[in-house]
């Protein structure tokens, strides 16, 4: 039986387990991808474990989240970076080079590798024939130390593509049409992987647009083959030698099967507060927007700004909005402004940001309260763009730029002019100037790492007690994300490097109470926190467990988890227990006071286990999915302590 | 005796007083500006005067300080401009059509006229034959109310300007001579006046620069003939029939006299912390900089940008630099783009920001901890950066961009290569596209104003009673600043527009119990403050004086006060006394309780008046230094009752 993609690409990197789906593999990982916002406490823990190179083929650290810099912790980051990246021998990309997604793909992807990075949307380069997926930034640490990542095996959902898409309708509205179809869950443990006859209409540019927002599905990863268009983008960015083909074989089968045709989807929108809010956008049409916002690693293509350009060529923005302009990539920056595409934006009234992530994180061009904003990005949990609740709808660069031309929210096949027509470039760009190459090694071990006053190192966590006596200190609802366990944004950001500050924002857009709360019964053993379905949702950032754990999160009980949010809280010793009775969910009240005895023996001994609610007489059974490995991890008190002690046999 | 151009503008505008220097002089004002920092506060007045219309020639409310957008507040507080713009009558600059003093220039100035604005940097407008002069918020709402603005009759200092720079060195390099020879205080109570036949080597922009840090000067304004090169810029913003000519009579006089021959001036830099500390580039090349950055309202010009673009051009910063490039004004930032300037900066490695003040007032662009920054700015005030501790040095855009190359301050007259030629543009863009005229009156008068959660209305003040029993608050020692009584920064600036919730700030680093007590005794009367010598020393600032006066402050009494905070105390209703025995200090204590009688009475008959101690029978004389005109001001409760009384007869 042949093979798909997925499994070639699994199968060529495997070092333990095997094809199983739900079983946990143990892949080697090719290449890594770090950003700023993630990316200090990375190479705060390669210092800690001792790690003296990168043992990976390829890592990149990038800097593209925190560029604000209202004062100089934001700076004094990126040459922490920077110095950290010289002295571990990674790729840097420096502020102001852009969003690391397009990037890594411009310079570094490379088909048939892996890819693991501390940033959800990691997954975008899977557009490359790559086996590219978000994590926490621990297993990315783990992965630069040339250590496996553990995933569960997960299964290979193809996606046949057919038809081109009509005039107005591009790659976003085919990943909105699969949120559409399947929702922010819908993609948990799975690979999509495209395939037929559709994809020669779309790009490399377009493929890594619907694999982005593979996170969105929630889906492990998102794979497209390694084609004649893989080859033809690689030999504009010069690498063609880099190139491999890689297709499934004649015979491959795949777990699931879906098909798309491209020319039957309509332009359309994802409604506040989530993106597997889809609705195609006649739903929609005519709500006043305020804001509409173009860029982030969504739509960080050449054609994704030159066709907003060109619809915004000699027109003009609505009275009262506001255009905002998110270059993703200094490379492709450069050519849009040769181009003449820079002063067609300005012209028609645009804002224009310097290359970065900026707003799709928080990071500045928040909107104002009680009003709509329109943005090409890939979120729109709540709060994330810095307003608290805000009302932030998707949608693709047509229909941003058309309805930034008409300041409400328009479908562009009623723009009233006809669809422009884009050319890719022949030869575009290729500035390697802001990507820092690695240091020689005798060079690299020379260098000291450069620590402003806001670097702060991880304190020692302790060991996972046998029996705990833990307060309920928050019970939350469904679809909680890691935004409200730890917001993102220009306040929060720029203490990812120093966890002690970091956690006063814990939860804080749920219940402000709770770090004071939590820092009160830390000394007294810590606490647990509840949840419903989907439970850690959104961005993989790890100091959402970090954070929680600091300040003594010891278990969490909730319906389900989502994947990556899952796998931080092990790494960081928390214990993830799902419900085995969803019913028990509404048993359990905030401030109840649960028993756990015996923790460390039964959790070895089985899966279940079961806590007492003191006081109520009631038993609440749960399970945990934690492979022996992860055992042994969780009973260190996590992954840093784990691997010290090996470190220090 | 003939005239110079300064005694003109003020002899067209003169409506009370006389041309004798030092004594007050009342002055018509023709045009206003005011920016967001400082704007929303003006609206607020005007909203609380019941100002219907502006009475102003033109008034212009520009949206370029706060334009990060972290949450909803700046851009709420946009909107609120926006509205009060069109209730108002103003001219609204949109965000990110860029700095305000350069789209003024284009788009307004008009030579003849008089400015008045809420930065302190309006005086760059004097390039254009304007009396164009910084003041505080309050004085800006009465000029558009259209009272007249009172001053001290400046003297006049006469700066004959002679020669033609050499290549390297531009008008930065001459307003740093200025500064070199005179320091920060030097032009105190003087406006400059430049005549003489080296002006037809400055072009308009040039001018702009030197007028614009005729602020740094200490000077209550710049002044420049309006002349061919006046006429020039005039006709390329398509406002030739605007134009007059304004030169100084053949046999004017100055009161002071002095020369600059530009043929002798070499490329200058300020050295931290003060734009005063000037010295030859030889002194500090070789100095290694961490950041250069180019823009700001102290060099907006075209040539500005495109000389650093072209010695930028087909070169590259150097290794971990980070070339910072803030444009000024949208409708130049497009022909730079045109141009192919963007491209070579971008080519060069530069981070583009949008047009706007961003780093020159610390809102974004901040160094490094122990890092040197060199920046074109007009400021480099411990802290201004936003770092803690910064060290910034000024510079012209030649020193910034030959610098950025080699990473450490360079004299650019050791590029290593030849000086590059700019052409000014024959035909720049004019794009008014961001910049909303005012609407006609009858749909003004219609506009609501939109007030997002963060701003709010400033509450009605009471008037002052003619008896009163009040407590000492606080009495706090020598030097006391107005950002010790209230902090600027990036915590704090976000309220300025909602005074309830900016008073919670005040005097929190000298004593964070005051708000709290201050509260609690607001109903009882009120309170008193008592200092030693120059009491609000510092910035501007009337929300120091504001609220206080808002949480009960009736009277301070200190040894002596700084000339701008005693005017801002005055202006809302706090009196402000001095004592006739600086001894007398000593016996007050904090918690003390003085009666006032007949206070009202008293302060019109004569200048003295005495205070009693409660209960400890002593008797304390205090003197006040108020003219009748702010005697009524005072007894209404401050300018804002004031102007709405006369406005309701």
């Amino acid at each position: 039986m042949g093979y798909n993609v997925t499994q070639k690409l699994i199968n060529d990197h495997l070092v333990k387990g095997e094809l199983t789906p739900g079983a946990e593999i143990g892949l080697k990982i090719d290449q890594t991808l770090t950003q700023d916002a993630t990316g200090t406490m990375v190479m705060l823990e390669l210092e800690a474990m001792g790690i003296k190179r990168a043992k990976t083929e390829a890592s990149a650290q990038y800097v593209d989240h925190n560029l604000i810099q209202e004062d100089s912790k934001n700076p004094d980051d990126h040459l922490f970076l920077e110095s950290a990246a010289k002295r571990f021998g990674l790729y840097f990309s420096r502020p102001g080079n852009g969003v690391s997604h397009p990037i890594h793909m411009q310079r570094l992807a490379k088909p048939g590798q892996t890819l693991l990075g501390s940033d959800s949307h990691t997954c975008a380069n899977g557009c490359m024939g790559m086996l590219a997926m978000g994590a926490g930034g621990i297993d990315v640490a783990m992965a630069i130390a040339g250590e496996p990542f553990f995933v569960k095996m997960p299964k290979v959902w193809g996606v046949k593509v057919t038809g081109e898409f009509p005039d107005w309708v591009s790659a976003k509205d085919a990943i909105f049409e699969m949120l559409r179809r399947h929702g922010v869950k819908g993609g948990v443990n799975h690979v999509f992987e495209y395939y037929g006859p559709g994809l020669k209409n779309l790009t490399a540019m377009d493929r890594h647009v619907i694999a982005n927002m593979g996170a969105e599905l929630g889906a492990t990863a998102t794979v497209f083959p390694s084609d004649e268009e893989t080859k033809r983008y690689m030999k504009l960015q010069d690498r063609e030698d880099e190139w491999i083909e890689l297709k499934a074989d004649q015979d491959a089968t795949y777990d699931r099967h879906e098909e798309i045709n491209l020319s039957e989807i309509e332009p359309m929108v994802a409604k506040p507060s989530s993106p597997g809010n889809v609705v195609p956008i006649k739903e929609v049409e005519g709500e006043p927007i305020y804001q509409s916002y173009i860029g982030s690693s969504a739509n960080p293509g050449y054609r994704d700004f030159a066709i907003a350009s060109k619809i915004v060529e000699g027109r003009h923005i609505a009275d009262g909005l506001s255009l905002d302009l998110n270059p993703t990539s200094r490379q492709m920056l450069i050519d849009l402004s040769k181009e003449g595409h820079i002063a067609n934006f300005l012209q028609g009234g645009a804002r224009l940001h310097q290359a970065g992530c900026n707003g799709c994180i928080g990071m500045g061009q928040a909107p104002a309260s009680g009003r709509n904003s329109l943005r090409t990005t890939p979120r729109n949990f709540p709060g994330r763009s810095g307003t608290k609740e805000d009302s932030v709808y998707l949608c693709s660069p047509e229909t941003a730029a058309v309805s930034a031309l008409t300041g409400k929210i328009t479908d562009p096949r009623n723009a009233g002019f006809a669809y422009p027509k884009v050319q890719e470039l022949d030869q575009p760009t290729i500035d390697t100037n802001l990507l820092d190459r690695p240091l020689p090694e005798e060079e690299a071990s020379k260098v000291e790492l450069v620590k402003g006053p806001n670097i702060a190192s991880i304190p020692k966590m302790d060991e996972l007690p046998n029996d705990m006596e833990l307060p309920i200190l928050l019970k939350v609802g469904d679809d909680i994300s890691t935004d409200e366990i730890l917001a993102g944004g220009a306040r929060v950001l720029p203490y990812r490097s120093n966890l002690p500050e970091i956690s006063k924002f814990t939860f804080e857009i749920v219940d402000d109470t709770y770090y004071d709360r939590a820092m009160n019964q830390k000394e007294d053993g810590g606490h647990v926190i509840v949840g419903g379905t989907n439970y850690g949702q959104g961005s993989s950032r790890e100091h959402a467990a970090l954070a929680p754990r600091y300040m003594g999160l010891r278990v969490a009980i909730v319906k389900d988890f989502a994947r990556i949010h899952w796998q931080n809280l092990v790494n960081f010793g928390v214990l993830p227990f799902t419900f085995v009775n969803d019913s028990d969910y509404e048993k359990l009240e905030q401030g109840d006071v649960l028993t756990f005895k015996g923790l460390r023996d039964k959790i070895h001994k089985g899966n279940q286990f079961e806590a007492e609610v003191k006081g109520k007489g009631e038993k609440i059974k749960v399970e945990h999915a934690l492979s022996d490995r992860q055992i042994e991890m969780m009973e260190k008190g996590g992954l840093i302590n784990w691997l010290k002690d090996r470190l220090d046999k």
